[in-house]
């Protein structure tokens, strides 16, 4: 068994677990930074080791297209193309597909596309994804789904739904007959829940995924326009029709008070481009809530950006880094998704050893009183 | 005495010295990576210092317009603001409000401008750049000169080389009257040759400086539109008439063969942004010459960028840095940049020994060859 569950909170849901994956283990609850094409915004993986991250996404769209199969083929994969050698993440594909390409078509055989940086048609199927995961050699593989939008129909969901069931059997077969070579034939494979808001749905696609016995579970269709409580409401919907001996992922996620909620309702695992996204923008996170280092507030600040800092960032003032981005210099960029990554990955250090303490709660409470106490 | 000349090359007039500031010695001949903003732009501090720099370069119109002199005053100058604790030398800002700001207008006191950034009025004289420059608190200063154009005629030449002379005075002037503080007191600081394509009018610059007995000797005016032969005139024609015992330095020079024809003409230092201008739009340099990393002829290339780059890039192959470029990642900027400053310095140690050992003109031509024959 890859996945152990060391220990459940009393009060909560929580839970501290350990996956061992071919290239590493992972303590969870655990936040994945976003490496799209391949590595982490404006970081170098020498950083990214520097943050602790013990697992990054890269991005299956992304890197078909661009530099595409064949170079990151000659180079044995993703870890070998990018030399970031620790686990990697990969997603099916389907996201992108459903938020980035144009001239989309669903069919029982998987999605017609023209891709968004050329307009070439392509066709993306359960088959294909898998391959081009094993081909990048991820430690963990995500099945593909069919994301619904929000808001969405209960017939729509319920059809969505089933697709996505068929094509995780496909997947399942696919694997099957072609044994991946990836993480030296232990690729692990996860999973896919879906059915938008609608409870019965969710529990039903838990139950169907369950019942083909994937590596690990993700909840997705979440974080696709719906308000906080219906993102919760997915959660807590599926969550509880899940193995407790296998990881839980919730896709695309979140604030950091969201990320403690969501721990609460028993996930393990996630990931979001959030920190790095914002901190382009200029958004550092502070136990005090987000600021925003433009802000004539910071002119002369002689702090670091937060007092929890990495030393790699706590040796400028907010006045010099709130000039770095005035002055569009991208240290800015860097050092703001370098800060960032560092607050989410601290948040689930204090997370995992709240938990082993029995004290989650207490600990999740205290860091919200503090965040919104500003706001 | 803070210049030691260590050692002249028999063949050439290469020079082996050694420049004691209030923050570091330099071994020269050196390179200077220029940090426009306070650091080197898509760099950490850290990894300039990893590079082995030895002093970089900050500029007095971009940092006195912002973040402005009140906040770097309050961190007790650039060093403090930026927390890079090795030599810096700023320049007057003259060149920039020759090449950026608008409505210029240049009478006996200074020069009237509006700024690039907001169009607001603002006035340079001598003693205003010095006393900024004290403020930032560089281990060397650049006295204010008036740069002409290229092409220039004798008359205009002259002119500005005489307005040159008599600012000189000015600034020494407020060097006396005010004692800055910066450097524990011991700023150093340089005159700058002017007189256009003029032999005798680069003489006669000279001779007016030299007179003054500054700390060091900058030429100026080069690298403004000039021919290449234009420019190494203008250095022969100014270096004679400088003292053996101080540092000379080419303003605003130049790619490696150029930089290996000055130092063969006696002069030290050199600043430029090419190697991370150039590092932006996809440029590397090799011992065989610059490559365009975008290329599709490094589409599977497997090798670094070049065989002396740095581990810190050398661990990535060119198809990953390609990739990086075309995915418009900014770590390709982070990268090319690292690894054209770590050539340039390197180019500078290399031609440090072979002047020590009496050799620059082999190591001259050895280089140039290899570095000319594929173009
Ligand atoms: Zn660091
Ligand atoms: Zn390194």
């Amino acid at each position: 068994m890859s996945f152990t569950l060391l220990k459940t909170d009393s009060k909560t849901k929580a839970r501290r677990g350990r996956l061992v994956t071919p290239h590493g283990t992972i303590e969870t609850p655990i936040f994945m930074p976003v490496g799209t094409q391949g590595m982490v915004k404006t970081l170098h993986p020498e950083e990214v080791e520097l943050l602790g991250a013990q697992i990054i996404l890269g991005n299956t769209y992304h890197l078909n297209l661009r530099p595409g199969l064949d170079v990151i083929e000659k180079f044995g994969g993703l870890h070998g193309f990018s030399t970031w050698d620790k686990p990697i993440l990969t997603d099916s594909g389907g996201f992108q597909v459903w938020s980035l390409a144009k001239l989309r078509k669903i069919t029982e055989e998987g999605v017609r596309f023209s891709n968004h940086i050329d307009g070439a048609k392509m066709m993306f199927t359960p088959e294909f994804s898998m391959q081009i995961q094993s081909v990048l050699g991820s430690d963990i593989a995500m099945l593909f789904d069919e994301c619904p939008p929000y808001p969405c129909d209960e017939k729509y969901a319920t059809e969505s739904l089933e697709l996505t069931t068929r094509w995780a059997q496909r997947c399942k077969d696919w694997v099957v007959a072609n044994e991946p070579k990836s993480g030296n034939g232990k690729q692990m494979h996860f999973g896919i829940v879906q059915g938008s808001i609608y409870a019965d749905l969710r529990e039903r696609s838990a139950k169907e995924l369950v019942a083909m016995d994937f590596d690990g579970y993700a909840i997705g269709g979440v974080s696709v326009g719906e308000p906080e409580h219906e993102m919760f409401r997915a959660i807590e919907n599926a969550t509880p029709h899940l193995p407790a001996d296998k990881p839980r992922y919730a896709m695309g996620l979140g604030t950091p008070p969201q990320l403690l909620e969501m721990i609460g309702q028993g996930v393990d695992m996630f990931d979001c481009v959030l920190p790095t996204r914002v901190a382009r923008h200029g958004l550092a996170y502070t136990l005090d809530g987000p600021i925003h280092i433009k802000n004539k507030q910071f002119e002369f600040d002689e702090r670091p950006l937060c007092e929890t800092s990495h030393p790699h960032v706590a040796r400028f003032s907010r006045s010099f880094i709130r000039h770095l981005f005035r002055s569009k210099e991208l240290l800015s960029a860097r050092l703001l998704s370098f800060h960032n990554l560092h607050f989410f990955l601290g948040l689930m250090a204090d997370a995992r050893a709240a938990i082993e303490a029995d004290r989650f709660t207490e600990f999740k409470d205290a860091f919200n009183a503090r965040y919104h106490a500003k706001s």
